[in-house]
């Protein structure tokens, strides 16, 4: 259940009710593909660093360690000690990606996993059942992802099939929901708006899909290659499609100044792997820019990676100690600037939030998008 | 300085006072060669696993980052954020392995940096001043590292070299020490007692240094190819002849069962990079024998590595999580592996220090050598 707490312009701020704790909207979910935050961050870390939501991937959990033996093991929650929210995806998109497949027929998919070339069905129904398996708190419907650029028929088509693919996954899951031995029986589903650059498409698809009453409603198909301004405006064309009293998921988006303008759009949920693989590649986010950890000039540094900063690398270790692990190949410069790059995510949102309750959000995003452009590499 | 706390037999418990800090022996030291311990553990996490002394490589940190870059830095205690003590080795054993040398010149030798082929000079004086920039509580004295197996001829060389060698160490340390900007004006010098498998020719060499009055003094060449009964003969043979209110350091070992045997016959300090190596690798140590995590049999296994081990890994995830982990090539799986296994190993000594002070250590190590033993893989 999902209640607005402010709004400020289209910016919104709300709490998401669910079954595994209440989460504070705009919300960064941060990204466990496979059960577990690379760069060695565990879940212990995570209540640490200020995460609300974390988010694994269907289709790597269902080729490795399996869903069945996720559920046999009390669902995906037990299984990474974690008691927070989890959203999973559908797994489409690394059907989509890995399958190189863009269009499917209705019932489903054959491919073969990148694990061992075994072959694997996946369809509506399969994703479902799957996300069942793992007991996420939030499941992802299943949908078609359409390359970009598509022609505009191409696209319609594809939207279609993406709608009844949707029929299909929540009757689905209100089935699963509603089995004795369902790991979480208050399982809720998120639809997926797609339609690409096109505005129209876009918006009566939103209005085909609110109709079905789920329970969030997600913008995919964007940050794919099209512009951002591109993206900007079909998030602000479609967002006053989807029911306020819903939260607004933008799927796998993106840099802070992303986020920041998809805010003042309306959108409440965010997920990206930028602050994780950046962070694996020495680089940290900061409010002055992204800075090179590797870079020569901090090898006598002794401040932290951002003064001010309360993670748990900042609170205690120096950029030249971490350029030096860097250097050295030690896993635990890559750990540190993992845990600072997603406390720097989820503690953007945290005075996101504020600014929005407060009712000063184009304040606060003007200074924060002037502070991060100031790049000092 | 050395306290002599309690005996049982020749096994000794006993108190060493540093400048930074009280450390109670035995004990085992953890390996963090370049200023980090490897699988992504910080020294936040060894205050949380009972740390009491961090030991690092000298050459490794005088190659990366510098052990001048350190000292600007105000030394490796506040480089690695660590304030309980350090033992950092000469550098003389990664000089004889890495350059292929054995037989040096008292002067010292020259041999390339692994890192960029620089050409590098190693003496006993670079050696100490290096460990003098890096400030460790505690430097050890460079010694010649004798081939095994040696000559009778040879190794005596090889021994009267170490010997002047020593001297040398301990008037550049009592130089250095004496100096206004050393950081760690109490630093202190651990010599090395060498002689191979010739117990005459160790007993000689550990009654020479012994007059010189050090602050601690190891067995070093030792765990180098000859058996293990051969080791624990040499140890029996030579500790005697070195000072009771001195601690006794065996470098480099060992297995659990190695360190219960050195012990029994008077070892105080240990290092050994097995906690860390085999937990990179997939082993855990348990008190019921070394166990494989990749093991299929742990798939659907929801208990801890070992039940009732208080450990980061074991209060929190499952031999199945941690399996998962392991064959996903997550991070996060060998750093719970080396965080269990360096407790488990820190753990393993505060049972010991208690065995021998409540004189039961015959009692405890036989016991405890029998649960090892019942290797389950």
């Amino acid at each position: 259940m999902y209640r607005l707490i402010a709004r400020d312009g289209m910016a919104k701020s709300g709490e998401f009710v669910t079954v595994h704790g209440t989460i504070q909207t705009p919300v960064f979910m941060n990204v466990g593909t496979a059960a577990a935050i690379k760069g060695a961050v565990s879940t212990a870390d995570l209540y640490e660093i200020g995460t609300q939501v974390q988010l694994s991937n269907t289709y790597h959990l269902h080729v490795r360690p399996g869903d069945k033996v996720i559920k046999q093991l009390g669902g995906l929650h037990s299984f990474m000690v974690w008691d927070r929210p989890i959203l999973t995806d559908s797994g489409g998109f690394q059907v989509f990606s890995l399958a190189g497949l863009r269009k499917i027929k209705e019932e489903g998919v054959y491919f073969n996993s990148h694990i061992d070339g075994r072959k694997i069905f996946m369809g509506p129904e399969e994703s479902i059942q799957i996300q069942s398996n793992l007991g996420s708190t939030i499941a992802m419907a299943f949908d078609e992802c359409p390359p970009h650029p598509a022609s505009r028929e191409y696209m319609q088509d594809s939207v279609d099939s993406t709608t009844r693919l949707l029929v299909l996954c929540k009757k689905e899951l209100q089935r699963l929901n509603s089995l004795e031995d369902t790991i979480n029986k208050k399982q809720m589903l998120f639809g997926i708006n797609q339609g690409g650059t096109y505005a129209d498409i876009r918006i009566e698809h939103a209005k085909q899909i609110t109709e079905l009453e789920l329970d969030g409603y997600a913008l995919g198909g964007l940050a794919v290659g099209e512009s951002h301004e591109e993206m900007y405006y079909i998030i602000e064309e479609t967002v006053p499609y989807l029911p306020v009293d819903k939260p607004v998921y933008l799927m796998g988006v993106g840099t802070p100044a992303n986020i920041l303008e998809a805010v003042d759009r309306g959108v409440d949920f965010f997920d990206c792997v930028y602050p994780t693989r950046n962070g694996r590649h020495g680089h940290a986010y900061t409010n002055r820019g992204k800075m090179n950890l590797m870079n020569a000039k901090y090898e006598l540094d002794s401040l932290p990676i951002e003064e001010g900063c309360a993670c748990p690398a900042c609170s205690r270790y120096s950029r030249a100690y971490i350029r030096h692990l860097l250097k050295a190949k030690e896993m635990l410069g890559m750990r540190l600037l993992v845990l600072h790059n997603l406390y720097f995510y989820n503690h953007m949102m945290e005075e996101i939030r504020l600014a929005i309750r407060e009712g000063r959000y184009k304040q606060y995003k003007k200074q924060k998008l002037e502070s991060l452009a100031n790049n000092e590499e």
